[in-house]
């Protein structure tokens, strides 16, 4: 009883009457799940481009049944746009042919500039009933059998409020996503795409091309030989879908670039400092990195605590 | 019976009556408790510039007992330079002041490039008394009271033989590793340095780097706040002690700009690919690196399972 907060109260008063899931699968299916789980939602629809993937979602109860596009767009309270982000264009193109004025619109995409600019496109002037926004979650696994209820319990989901969306519009989509667990971050779109490339695009795109410089060098075998715990963790990421991440460089071109150019000013000033063998200048940004990663670590132990 | 193997046999038939462990810490300790566990060593000395430490090792079983580096040079049949590489310059000079001419050294140091140039400046003729070492394992504790028999048990040790050493002494230093259950690997001192530039000094620096670069960002905070489990997989090896890796980036620092160059030619392309928008390219790379460290990976699991 005292342990209800404002947070608690705020999601148990959201409702949603009518929910559409375009892509049924880990994301899609997850919102759905955690959804039905708070007991905050009355009919979930699906809809996609494979009927035995929705058939699938149906049988696992992620879904009450199927509907189409136009029919999402015309009768539901709350569309998630949880498909690989390269559909979202023709997506929001079907949706802007019959979206009902009281419709919003979300998404689980993890890049914001292009899917807003897909959503400009697309809506025109009734762009503000789409409240983007990019959850901090997921699993190696995809499909409906990879859904469930708690995928978003305690992650973060950023926000990206666009200038024409309604107070009450980013209030209804932001308690949807607090009904879910989900820790709310509130960011700009531009500073969502840098804060992403930084802190995820940067290094896997870092750990792939180290892993190919390791492995195009003249002692290639003896380099993966002797490879150790270091090597394993700091690559882990390079194992990654292809696909998924060719796509999110190219999504995210813009604000990679950004990144790319000041890291490179970085790794420039780091290799002079060891040609000239300063020293100084390598164990004073060693000694800050260290201390950085080991409070970012601190924090993560004390925030998963927390969580759970 | 019939397990046992030729390497078995070697390892049997191996005895060093005189070890000397010039610091007795993790390296220097456990190399002392291994060759005791395998039973054949005779007594076991150390030398050290700490009576408290060398007490220590003393009361934990891993010194019979403690002499000096002139006792050492002239009466040991094995030497093991245990103490940090930038002590080596000094011990090999005294060492050099009395060294036998039946005794054999060996070391721990993780550089190797250096460690022959100290030695050969020091020993001068005497070089091919001298069979370069390095055992990749660590821990990251130190001091007598981390040292443990099995530190170097299925552990990968580096031996760089030098074209003055004699046949002898590179097997009887190679049976002395072997003996500690390590798996050798023969290298030139070179393509030792480069190796180990490329697996480990490298994503060292990389990681360091990166933590920097994103604690510099205008977004640092967010950065830091939004960072995940890829994040904290990829720059966990930053968080390493800042003397050794500023001393190792010195030691080592010819194999490191080589190894920045061509890591730097690779990232200016993979720049130019995302810049030109060019997906096969990405795409090529992102599969070859993803496969690369999958199969490394597979092979990891393998040989720790066949270890134990």
């Amino acid at each position: 009883m005292s342990s209800v907060t404002a947070a608690d109260t705020a999601s148990n008063a959201f409702r949603v009457n009518t929910l559409a899931v375009i892509g049924t699968g880990l994301i899609g299916g997850s919102f759905a799940l955690a959804l039905k789980q708070a007991g905050c939602v009355g009919r979930v629809f699906g809809v996609g481009r494979q009927p035995e993937t929705l058939a699938q979602a149906q049988t696992l109860g992620i879904i009450d049944e199927t509907i189409t596009l136009h029919e999402a767009a015309s009768q539901c309270d709350l569309i998630m746009l949880a498909s690989p982000v390269g559909t979202f264009g023709p997506l929001f193109e079907g949706l802007s042919k019959a979206l009902s004025p009281k419709t919003l619109i979300t998404d689980g995409g993890s890049t914001k500039g292009n899917v807003v600019a897909f959503a400009r496109a697309a809506l025109g002037e009734r762009i503000g009933q789409f409240v983007p926004a990019h959850p901090i979650a997921g699993s190696h696994e995809s499909g409906p059998q990879a859904a469930f209820a708690d995928l978003y319990r305690d992650r973060h989901v950023v926000l990206c409020p666009l200038p024409e969306n309604a107070n009450r519009a980013v209030e209804f989509v932001g308690a949807a996503w607090r009904a879910c667990g989900a820790r709310l971050v509130t960011m700009k779109v531009g500073q969502h795409d840098d804060v992403l490339a930084a802190v995820s695009h940067l290094p896997h795109w870092l750990a792939s091309l180290y892993v190919e410089h390791v492995a195009r060098d003249a002692n290639a075998d003896l380099n993966l030989q002797l490879a150790g715990a270091g090597f394993g963790d700091f690559s882990r990421i390079a194992q990654g879908s292809v696909e998924m991440w060719r796509d999110i460089f190219m999504a995210n071109r813009d604000a990679m670039l950004r990144q790319l150019d000041d890291l490179h000013d970085l790794l420039g000033q780091a290799r002079e400092a060891l040609k000239a063998k300063d020293e100084a200048w390598l164990e004073t940004v060693l000694a800050h990195a260290a201390s950085v990663r080991r409070e970012w670590g601190e924090r993560q132990k004390h925030e998963s605590g927390r969580g759970k």
